[in-house]
């Protein structure tokens, strides 16, 4: 199984694939994606919409995750995440690939089992799990691979298609 | 020209296609899309975007106009809304349209001419401004024109392809 962990943003999208064998799971391929910060807020979802449509088209991922966001947040983040993140289930949907989603907590209680764990050890853990050489580089992409090996680890909330309407 | 003002939002999109001749303003069509509350976000994101993919296509506005988001929502309901944005920006970005965003004090300021206007005065203008017969149904649709009928009365901030970036 195929498993696509997303870290939604504008300025930079981390992903990272997984496939998950049995109980093993193994790094297939991750990265992020940029857009310029001087480009128009329109042609950076474009861009991005582009890139997960091609990389949808080139891995077909069995199933996407992504970070429930959290409320805490002042709005002005929360509405560009959120362009962002539509921009992702709109592809997810489009291509009838199932989405679940995660807390941050559950995020850091499946990767490296307790909920205050910070960066570093999320890096660390991920790094281990995935028997990496190197921490994956930037956050971004060290988060998204976090978000996969949370929903090979669980069940989780699926938000399409799935238990969770 | 064809001026296609939106006001974004998953449960119900609003939207006023208007042309502007001159000085004249006159309604091509307006409604709203709704999409079903026990939907899942993918799948209700989905049916707006291809509900604005077919408008697009059929009526090939040359500008489009938004309400820019303001800052003293709460963040569940801005996550919700930057999704339904996203959808919308990336629809005119993936046909070249022009997109201008207006804070809502603008549009109050532009329909009703001073901004403390309420919902029932923008929508009298509304009627009045685009001689019809009857007050636009839903708020939604109601807003939508009245965003549009902003941007035919003034440049506005255009958040693509021109001179905001």
């Amino acid at each position: 199984m195929l498993i696509l962990g997303i870290d939604p943003g504008t300025a930079i999208m981390g992903y990272g694939l997984i496939e998950k064998n049995g109980q093993k799971l193994s790094p297939v391929t991750y990265s992020c994606w940029r857009t310029p910060s001087d480009l128009p807020m329109p042609d950076r979802l474009r861009m991005l919409y582009e890139s997960l449509e091609d990389f949808l088209g080139e891995y077909s991922p069995d199933v996407m995750a992504v970070e429930e966001l959290f409320f805490n947040r002042n709005t002005t983040t929360a509405i560009t995440v959120g362009q962002a993140r539509g921009v992702i289930l709109l592809s997810a949907a489009r291509r009838n690939i199932e989405v679940s989603e995660y807390t941050p907590l559950q995020v850091k209680q499946a990767v490296v089992g307790y909920g205050k764990a910070d960066k570093k050890q999320i890096q660390y853990m991920v790094k281990a799990i995935l028997s990496l050489q190197e921490t994956p580089k930037p956050d971004d992409t060290a988060d998204a691979l976090a978000i996969a090996i949370c929903h090979a680890h669980s069940m989780g909330r699926r938000i399409n298609g799935g238990m969770f309407k």
